[in-house]
């Protein structure tokens, strides 16, 4: 069944080896005062931070770095003050999913009268702001792609996502080379993220033929090209693939028509991300096969299924549940493959906050009744204490 | 192997049932003097016409009716005539591929001080358009998600398609429903027209994971809801499914990163429709099984089996040459269950103009030699003839 939408990803995508000689004319398109966002040194290891500012020799540059791994609402309100200051007329984002989380909200706070954070607490409230550009560095969060934006407040104890229209980048350099320096955890930890932001869509109550279809192409590319990248970082064809699946997981597109999507295993992990501090993707490659094993039964078994032939090649059974199971199996030995846990134990973890986290999820999510399976507190905290196996 | 690329879709899309209720937003949102571009009386007979007109009551409305099949520059000319004489700030096309075409071009034509045909003789010289909106009743050519345009000129006897970033739709409105009244023989030549666009870009001598699963979506989709639509030409879901697809087929999403895409067989095929004056579908359902023939041989025999096994389910057979074989019988028996015809002759074309086509395709084309299998004017012939069976 297809249901209603509406899909727009305005952004411009310069893909591949080199593009980044196109970023002074997209730069200087719409403005020569920039405000460079970027996180720490590495783009200066790289070299990369020497060739965008010797692209845009004939600009004016301001600098916003040191933007953290969870962008900070601090860092957001520090670029702001210099683009209302100096007159910036347009964001350059140089790193990660990260940094250009940080680089939307000073694109929206820029032109907003009041403190940033009201933005990311009430998006309706932004109308407009400064035009972006981003240089990738990383596949992971399909930020370069959409228009959402992750943000933290110390202060206050929050950690908040918020999507906007207005914070679609303009333009996005994507050139597989500057992913790389990416070492091998993070390339497993990325392709656990991709993965999981694909299931969230696609393990749904209602699909259809092109949803499936796209979403079963991103998983199968990252099941490809992951362990390729383990065996050779350097096999650009590979961190080809994984980039522009990365992008093509997050903004929706390939679940456009499908049921509900509630985002269980996100909103399961960044419980394990606040009390533990442990690495997104990791949690998600321990969450997501205990997750589907919990969630099988006679209503989502066929859907298992589907999954198991579409993806693993699995031949079709007449035991649904046993093939089913088969798929979930799967999906486990492949994060195993790729050097990621299956198990909380493995990261120290124990009983201690199931209670409290679980309660949580369930509080902010509020979509869990939605699930394939429909989830209450009770099944959550089984989910985590499955997962000390 | 992932090529570079740079790719940019910016058009919104509202999709599903009853999606026109966001008409009357979008458009005065550009403008209210709204120049309502259409095809035939087919949209008075529907009630679309009348609906549109509710919808924007508020507005001022300006006609261009009798939009022709082929949109001719004399429709266009038509049209911005009453764009600069009336100030029309945003163009409304509501029909199929032709009657967006042609919209089109007014937009650029609106905002150029000489006469329209030079902007499709050179679209470089398109700097700026009025926005378009789209309301398509009629899942084929794409042009609601693409900025692509076929004019034709009676008198220097031409027709030629352009391209320009200035004349993407800015929103296209795609309600399954208005496309319940498409005939069975419509329905068939759409699907034929869908799955070309797809082979024409898939056909290729690189590709990547990530291009032939969007194309072998898209191909598997097709295959699965046209029958579904000759049976019940009121099955939403397959209505939905084949217009989706439809869109997406179009606008080189599918093909990114791809190696060149000579689309042989549209040139081949634009040379039947203009010596016969068969529909374009039709024509193209009969070519591509014989081009896929002609093109078999020891370079090309591993992408039809790929072919065979992603979109057929093909088993691997280790006769490789009859393995892509039967993936071009399955290609042709599709069409034909679907009721196109698999010879010329069934169309009472004969052997007559194949020297003067096949040379015209040619050097129209310009890029047969780029073919997975190169091809020269004496190979198109005996593609032709093979097409007389």
């Amino acid at each position: 069944m297809v249901n209603n939408f509406t899909f727009c990803t305005p952004t411009k995508v310069h893909f591949g080896k080199g593009v980044l000689k196109e970023l002074h004319n997209e730069v200087t398109a719409v403005g020569t005062k920039v405000l460079l966002v970027y996180g720490g040194s590495s783009i200066k290891r790289s070299g990369l931070y020497d060739q965008v500012k010797g692209q845009l020799a004939d600009c004016i540059i301001f600098e916003c770095g040191g933007v953290e791994p969870n962008p900070r609402i601090t860092s957001v309100r520090q670029g702001v003050e210099i683009c209302k200051k100096e007159g910036v007329e347009v964001v350059l984002a140089v790193g990660g999913g990260s940094v250009l989380d940080c680089a939307k909200a000073i694109c929206a706070g820029a032109l907003y009268e009041g403190d940033a954070w009201d933005l990311v607490l009430a998006p309706s409230k932004i109308t407009k702001a400064l035009p972006l550009i981003t240089v990738l560095t990383l596949a992971a969060t399909g930020s370069e792609f959409d228009s959402a934006s992750v943000i933290s407040n110390l202060e206050t104890k929050e950690k908040i996502g918020f999507l906007s229209p207005f914070v679609y980048p303009k333009v996005s350099i994507l050139d597989p080379e500057y992913t790389y320096s990416v070492p091998a955890n993070q390339i497993s930890a990325g392709a656990a993220d991709i993965m999981s932001h694909i299931y969230e869509q696609y393990i749904c109550t209602e699909s259809n033929l092109i949803s499936d279809g796209m979403c079963e192409t991103v998983l199968r590319t990252i099941i490809e090209c992951a362990p390729r990248l383990l065996k050779d970082p350097k096999d650009y064809d590979a961190r080809a693939q994984m980039m522009w699946a990365s992008s093509l997981a997050c903004n929706g597109f390939c679940s456009l028509g499908n049921g509900v999507r509630p985002w269980p295993c996100h909103a399961m992990e960044h419980e394990l991300s606040a009390f533990y501090d442990i690495t997104h993707g990791v949690g998600l490659a321990i969450l997501t096969p205990e997750l589907m094993r919990y969630s099988l039964n006679e209503d989502t078994v066929e859907r298992y299924c589907h999954y198991g032939k579409a993806v693993f090649d699995l031949p079709e059974e007449s035991d649904r549940m046993a093939m089913a199971k088969k798929a979930i199996d799967k999906t486990e030995e492949f994060f195993t493959s790729i050097n990621l846990p299956n198990s909380l134990k493995a990261l120290g973890i124990g009983e201690e906050h199931i209670d409290e986290m679980a309660q949580h999820a369930f509080d902010f999510n509020g979509a869990f009744h939605l699930c394939p399976r429909p989830l209450d507190v009770e099944d959550i905290k089984q989910i985590y204490r499955n997962c000390l196996k």
